[in-house]
């Protein structure tokens, strides 16, 4: 007789329109059951538009009808809010306090790193005045959804993005508003914003410690974060400021990146240290973390991220970073890879 | 007989005590009365601790009673708050949307272009949550005042400062506040803050387009904007928000500055585009509003922004965005100078 894992291993074939992940990585799958040959499948209508969820009873139905022994497949379709569905593993926030250190680039280089480690991840981009993680992975989609909530843009490599960015007529459009409401929109980022089963989600902080960094560390079950700096001193001592925010909010801090760090020379391989010697042991003292890496300013690094294709960059430096971080990762609580969990 | 004119040429030598302004120039000498040889003066309170009060009574009664002619002086102190007696001619605010990009450099750099040119020069930390300017002027005290308002404190080339920086127990010490807290710190900078006579005070934006820029825009009468970006495309992306809002705001935008905009090989001269080829045009474009600089990455004014010695930067770009700017200033609604004021 057909068993429920091989009705989900069948509906992994099926995906979300939009997102383009599977329904059951998505989390709307939330019943399947069997009665000799007779499937019924509770579905849940979370973020769904009216034509989404049309056309995935149909993908559905064909796909577990096809599987051998069935001969009957009833699709409900059942009220669900992506607040409920999300099922995520880790909340790991970058934050530096200081802007234009390379939060964003720290973030989505995280984020790449664990996707090719194959884990299943998301980046929410809580840099409501001046996003940049859709830039960086080349994404202009703009998210689909019902009144529960919306679905996120997917990335080449299958990572989960949500960006104030994504839902703005022109990316270059301005979000002039008070903390209240940027606070409203991270949370909105968080609840309503259908994640479905992820591995990791990676939060990128805007500069400061206000509102923003405040929200997502009061509203969030952060689990870890990442401080990002460059070596100028003026930098290190601001942030050193979110390095006491972390504290005083008691949250912890999993590692330090260093970047900007020094500028290879084409020709020769010569070190230029553009912004003064490395604080990278000083700002893990003071953190009290590792230096997960020291990363340089690499042309052709800025030149991906603003042709969208940061998912491409590959380095021997890049690669020493991650696996520092996936190290640190996997001794704390390590979510099962996923092949394991499914 | 002594004139009036006579009595405040005579006060500019007495200064007032943490400030290092002279009496006249903070604006507390609100009347100087002339009978015979007898002088009154009503000195105002504002912000002056107790015994600065009393040690500047004396110092004008000696001063004022040194001159030829007069055989007694009365000193009156009356009542006065900042926002009364200060008196400034352009706000100019620093704003570029996306951290990190260099809008505190462009804003010293700015206030000491002005200084050089000898007008009365202010800056306003608006980055509450990661100020920047008193490390690069190498300012450590901490400010004096009374339950009217506080004193700023004045670098080695007369610019008053004032930042939340300076009024916190250590310099790393994280701010931690929402909006409105936020927005309330930046109007009291503005309203309890004696800036007594400037031609200009300079107004460095934190990043974004949320609070603090919008507490600038809404409650300083700001008469000018520099908008300050890098070459990097996702910059640039965000960078158009700030001019976005500015024009939404309808704040005039006086320039633009590039700044990163390249390398020079100490070695070689060779120009090295390190975040891509230049968007100065495109910005300027962009912005309607003229290219005041360009200017590079340069690891000596890194240094000295490091060691607080901002206001020894000299160099040839450096000059040519100097006369830029001061040929726009001038253009506009232009303060005069002190000396042709006084």
């Amino acid at each position: 007789m057909i068993t429920k894992k091989q009705v989900l291993e069948g509906l992994e074939t099926v995906l979300v329109p939009g997102v383009m992940q599977s329904v059951v990585k998505m989390n709307l799958v939330r019943d399947v059951n069997i009665t000799d040959g007779k499937i019924d499948i509770k579905l849940a209508s979370a973020a769904l538009a009216p034509g989404a969820q049309e056309w995935l009873k149909d993908k559905i139905s064909s796909a577990a009808g096809s599987l051998a022994g069935v001969n009957e497949v009833n699709i409900n379709v059942v009220d669900g809010n992506p607040k409920d569905l999300n099922d995520i593993g880790q909340v790991i926030a970058i934050m530096s306090g200081k802007g234009g250190v390379g939060k964003s680039l720290v973030a989505s280089l995280t984020a790449v790193a664990l996707a090719r480690s194959d884990y299943d991840v998301g980046i929410l981009d809580a840099d409501i005045t001046g996003p940049s993680i859709p830039r960086m992975f080349g994404i202009t989609g703009h998210p689909q959804g019902n009144e529960t909530g919306i679905l996120p843009v997917t990335s080449k490599l299958g990572i989960e993005i949500m960006s104030i960015n994504l839902l703005l007529p022109h990316e270059d459009d301005a979000v002039i508003w008070r903390g209240p409401l940027i606070g409203r929109a991270i949370t909105q980022f968080w609840e309503e914003v259908l994640w479905g089963k992820l591995d990791y989600l990676v939060v990128d902080l805007p500069p400061g410690t206000a509102d923003a960094p405040l929200t997502v560390l009061q509203s969030l079950p952060v689990s870890g974060i990442i401080i990002v700096f460059t070596p100028q001193d003026l930098t290190t001592m601001v942030v050193k400021k979110a390095v006491k925010m972390a504290r005083q909010m008691d949250k912890p801090i999993i590692g330090v990146v260093e970047n900007m760090s020094y500028f290879l020379l084409p020709e020769t391989g010569k070190k230029i240290e553009l912004f003064g010697k490395s604080r990278g042991e000083e700002m893990a003292k003071a953190a009290g973390a590792p230096l997960l890496g020291t990363l340089p300013i690499d042309p052709a690094l800025a030149k991906l991220c603003d042709e969208g294709n940061i998912e491409r960059y590959d380095s021997e430096i890049y690669n020493s970073f991650v696996q520092n971080l996936t190290g640190i990762l996997q001794n704390g609580k390590k979510p099962a890879k996923k092949q394991q969990r499914r």
